[in-house]
């Protein structure tokens, strides 16, 4: 007999989930018998890159349905769009929908994602005032940038999505501020010094910024929205971006009295499986922007609301139904965004955060050309590696450049994870082609730059 | 009082170990009185990136002289162009020059390098017939190709850096054969099907090979070139480029009574001091070219003909120098080399290395796209990842594309060096952004096709 499976959202929690089943091949997929029930009408989409769609870097629509819901169905999942679960009744295993229907399940999977953090000032819901979290989000700010009476935008929040769509304002040629209560952008995976780089770059391509403040309100006239009023002052406005953060969205998950963490996302075990009463689920799992994560640094719950952390949770997920041994390791939700022309990526821990959990940190930091001098068109980079200052490990890693950005967060994630000390990476071995790379990178620079920080600080 | 230091060579093992002492500080260079001597009349130069620039991707003035000597004199070092070492005395602690003088030293720097094996046949010594080894060699090759009458050139060896020749030979209208006894190219670095990848790449470029045969000679007409012999056939020839790789330069060393390894190189301890009668001597280090490293993987000697081997033992030699501890860790030698449009990268050994040394491999292999399907322009990238069929350990990975090798590669060293194993790189988390990554990257999938081959051989 089929197991009845039932997947509560569409978005990526929802479609990694299934795509990790097909992956397992069609006698795994026959196993089961699934649902997937979601709120949006299309297929699957590609909500990372709807900001930079707006940039103009991609196509609204190629981004927008990656997979119409019939490639879904044509795997023989109970594909539903445009239907809302009510609730979960945990001890009948079912869930109720919007049209009346109960579904009867034998294995829940909650893939409910997150929900934009909505600041309480007066104005949120006047025409012209977005949120930037799903497509038709997307749709609505693409309509209100292209009408031809924007002139002015404001975006209030300065973290990667914020400052993706400020570009986008910009390179249409708004005039854009961007609010954000701390003093450089980027701070949740950017120290202030390496922030201070961004906030320059973003400067000189025209962004205003104004920091260490928040709004005090929304003003419109009528329905609609003309302002933004910040420490009194009032920045016009035609389009407003609300881009604070995003909040694990868990109404179903707490209505079923499933426990919810300190960070306001779904407690799991390292199975996913979710807890009701001190007690986890063996057949309810959650996975996705809805749960909280153990960090690997602190080892303490924090929120990673990124698609790489939802593809390994997938898979975690599918071989815990398929009965399989595989179990989640505590996240160091390494995250890359492109901001304008160039990218940025942080993995680890900030100075902020170690601060917090008073972890003493020695950096080191370099900026320098990716190339040799005899490249023309090299490109500059920064790098800032965070040490732990007791045992010397690496925990925490930030790049700035107009390459290469990626795959060396990726790298540096595997020496974080494999607690590699600033000795231990200053003896590393570095591919070099003199097309590619620098004999004398930039990594290795601040790597030594650590080394004679240790040095000093134990008086060597 | 300042320690007298001599080094013998002003390649890159030279350059390097003067420019780790630099980057000590004024106060550490104060400690030492150094000369070095130098066959080469100018001052430092980039010999990896000299087949690039006889593509056209570099200008060859660019590379040839990276620093002249005044750079090195600036800095107080007695730098010695155009003068030639001739011996080696230990027991009196001083080399002797082609000048007649005779240089005491407390510390000794045997940086001679590398020389190319020359196949021992017929016509070697022919007008037209270079190897690529040093900035002359490629002068000689770069005034052969732009004779008006050259139209035929003759590769002979498909390594890295005789395939790169052969591309800038056929880039520059010229009929190219290369002549190779592997069936594949670079089969130092890549694994037959990953090196067959390449061989359609630059068969579809227009470059001819000839495969599994040797040159039997190569015939002139008076002193110069015009046929290359290969089976019987006679391959026309106006320029003759022989690449069938290098050897340690350990002529001097050999003459001295330094111990030379079984693969032709100086053997050394971890700090790179030279071995004379079953002692290691503490103030004669031996690096780069000339010197064999103890492989990672396999624990035995091999050649790391690399300036990325380099830049790490010039460390440990400066280290050592000052009176700290800080040793060489055995070899992983990662490996970059940009070929023609595409870059070819590897790191660990190869499938060949592991047969030879009895490791049976489990493997992952995948081809696929680096970007999403909205992303245009996007390119395809192969990945091979080599596992060690008993502890399921990386210990080999092998890349082609047009973009990201580099950092890939060192990002799987990192990998290999702590003994990840194929799960836990299979719950690694990959930063993500739809305009540099892939969701489903294809070193996710190769690590996955791997630990299903894994499922498979322990009957699960």
């Amino acid at each position: 007999m089929a197991k009845k499976v039932v997947i509560i959202g569409g978005g990526d929690a929802g479609t990694y989930t299934l795509e990790a089943i097909f992956k397992k091949g069609a006698e795994a997929l026959k196993q089961f018998d699934i649902t997937l029930v979601k709120k949006e009408k299309g297929g699957s989409a590609s909500i990372c890159a709807v900001p930079l769609a707006l940039q103009g870097v991609f196509d609204m629509k190629d981004v927008t349905e990656i997979e119409p819901p019939e490639a879904f169905i044509g795997h023989g999942i109970d594909y539903r769009t445009g239907t809302e679960v009510t609730g979960i009744n945990l001890e009948d295993s079912a869930v109720s929908l919007n049209t009346g229907e109960k579904l009867k399940y034998e294995y829940l999977v909650i893939a409910t994602g997150r929900k934009p953090r909505i600041p309480d000032i007066e104005g949120t819901a006047l025409e012209g005032v977005c949120t930037m979290s799903t497509v038709e989000d997307g749709e609505k700010i693409e309509a209100a940038m292209n009408a031809p009476e924007a002139k002015n935008a404001v975006v209030i929040g300065g973290g990667p999505i914020g400052i993706q769509v400020a570009v986008a304002f910009s390179k249409k040629g708004l005039k854009t501020t961007v609010v954000m209560g701390h003093p450089t952008p980027l701070s949740s995976i950017l120290d202030p010094d390496m922030g201070s780089i961004v906030h320059e770059k973003l400067v000189k391509d025209g962004l205003e910024f104004i920091v260490g403040k928040s709004v005090d309100s929304i003003n419109g006239e009528g329905a609609k929205v003309r302002a933004v009023v910040v420490g009194g002052e009032k920045i016009p406005a035609d389009i407003v971006v609300i881009s604070r953060g995003m909040l694990p969205n868990t109404d179903l998950a707490e209505k079923a009295g499933i426990k919810i963490g300190e960070t306001g996302g779904i407690v799991t075990d390292q199975f996913l499986h979710v807890n009701k009463g001190g007690r986890y689920l063996s057949n309810v799992y959650a996975l996705g922007d809805c749960v909280e994560m153990i960090d690997a640094i602190t080892l303490r719950p924090r929120l990673s609301l990124l698609a790489s952390t939802v593809l390994v949770q997938a898979k975690v997920v599918v071989n815990d139904l398929l009965g399989g041994s595989y179990s989640l390791e505590p996240a160091l939700s390494p995250a890359v965004a492109t901001i304008s022309n160039f990218q940025v990526g942080s993995v680890g821990i900030t100075s902020a955060t170690a601060e917090r959990h008073g972890i003493e940190v020695i950096s080191g930091k370099k900026e320098k050309p990716t190339k040799a001098r005899f490249y023309h068109g090299r490109k500059s980079m920064a790098v800032k590696l965070l040490f732990d200052a007791y045992s010397e490990r690496l925990i925490g890693a930030q790049i700035i450049s107009e390459e290469m950005v990626a795959d060396r967060i990726d790298g540096l994630y595997n020496a974080i994870r494999q607690d590699m000390t600033a000795k231990e990476l200053s003896r590393m071995e570095k591919s070099f082609d003199p097309y590619i790379s620098l004999h004398r990178d930039v990594m290795v620079d601040a790597v030594e730059s650590a080394v004679e920080q240790f040095m000093k600080a134990r008086g060597r």
